[in-house]
């Protein structure tokens, strides 16, 4: 990429997520939280540059699982919600990596991937840094 | 109080929202939201001490309106939906408050509101802060 790096973006991802689909995974096989992690840990690394993968325990969004959080320093925190870990890791990288991109985190809505559009839960201003 | 004040904590309070209630407000109203914020300015200040009230535009929680977030530099962060502006403002301070006093920004599950634990749309993990 030509632009610039603003600093890095952190895209906490929350392992403990169960699916929401109606046929839920046997107790002993990965939360599709963890696999949604994985997933995006697997995606090749020029598509996730500018960006630090946090896995964390729980971002109580449990009824719109799998959820995903994507903020910086100074920069709005967005939480992304309803992610399938078979379809959507690509997705949610392409947004962390526009809202690294962004000086405010604010990525332009058209070029939101469609899915994220639909299924953004929430966002939080930035805190005013002190200088 | 007699418990030392951390630092402040901010709630934001979205003002854009419209109420989830079947019959909405005519256009010349003031929307759901605001009267939310009025409702929490007007509480008594030592019920709002520590915590820094701020309206913002659209926290992007529209389908489970009336939404704040709370939230302080190095704690986590939380996003709370489904507030009616007659009904919980009491409450919302009394989460943030909560917030304000753990150092972490973890109020204990048994001290916060009902209504509260029951509508809690996110919570993201602060940040590591640069040393």
């Amino acid at each position: 990429m030509s632009t610039p790096e603003i600093g890095a973006t952190t895209l906490f991802v929350c392992v403990t997520c169960r699916t929401q689909a109606a046929e839920a995974a046997p107790p002993d096989q990965p939360r599709a939280g963890a696999r949604l992690l994985a997933a995006i840990e697997t995606v090749p690394a020029e598509q996730r540059a500018g960006v630090s993968v946090v896995g964390v325990e729980c971002l109580s969004n449990c009824n719109r699982a799998c959820t995903v959080a994507v903020t910086a320093p100074g920069k709005w925190t967005y939480v992304l919600g309803a992610l399938d870990p078979d379809l959507h890791a690509q997705d949610v990288l392409s947004f962390a990596q526009l809202h690294q991109r962004h000086e405010a985190g604010l990525p332009a809505w058209r070029e939101r991937p469609e899915y994220i559009r639909k299924n953004t839960v929430a966002r939080v201003p930035a805190l005013a840094v002190p200088r």
